[in-house]
């Protein structure tokens, strides 16, 4: 299970749903609790049919589970694909804390010229 | 420019890109250093061309970086939009460790349980 959840495939149709600002809009709403296909549609003025179309390809994609226990099946958000995405990414934490440092130290050296400039009045 | 990169249109395209596992391989090439296209097509048994057109969508992704110093003009990655990518996942943290978290307290559950029933024998 562990090993399929991990797969390159999994990866390529999570980034793949991620890519759309509906299917993140919806994960949103999802993060501050379950909903209904009609509550989730309301603030997108969509159809219905084009948001169950956006929810079949988080669902295809496991980043959201519908209820079974009632008649309007609310959405909930999982969280494991997304876990794999804050996994795949972390690698890279490097590169980006290497750039702003030297962002930072630019910035700090044009400080230092601009301090002497000054002084030098 | 901090705004344009942080644009939905923006993760759109990042997210897209990230949407195959041929782009991901590259990525983590170009994480041990920079590379030719050559280099980079040497593991994937493909085409330049196949390759190129990869490098172009990481590129107007804003992923990677050609270099313009040497007429072989190295790729290097670029990370604003992986940070982009590890802040927005950074969002829904809680609802990964609150799920594991759940899993943990079963699993535990499930031991005190199994030692009831090995005592009680």
């Amino acid at each position: 299970m562990v090993n399929r959840r991990m797969s390159p495939d999994r990866l390529n149709t999570t980034f793949a749903a991620l890519a759309d600002p509906t299917r993140r809009a919806i994960i949103a709403r999802l993060a501050s609790g379950e909903a209904s296909v009609t509550e989730l549609a309301e603030p997108f003025e969509m159809s219905l049919p084009a948001i169950s179309k956006h929810l079949k390809v988080l669902q295809r994609a496991g980043l959201i589970a519908r209820g079974r226990e009632a008649q309007w099946r609310p959405c909930r958000l999982a969280a494991g694909p997304l876990k794999e995405v804050a996994d795949w990414v972390e690698h890279y934490r490097r590169f980006w804390e290497e750039s702003f440092d030297r962002l930072d130290e630019y910035l700090r050296e044009l400080q230092r010229k601009e301090k002497k400039r000054v002084h030098k009045k």
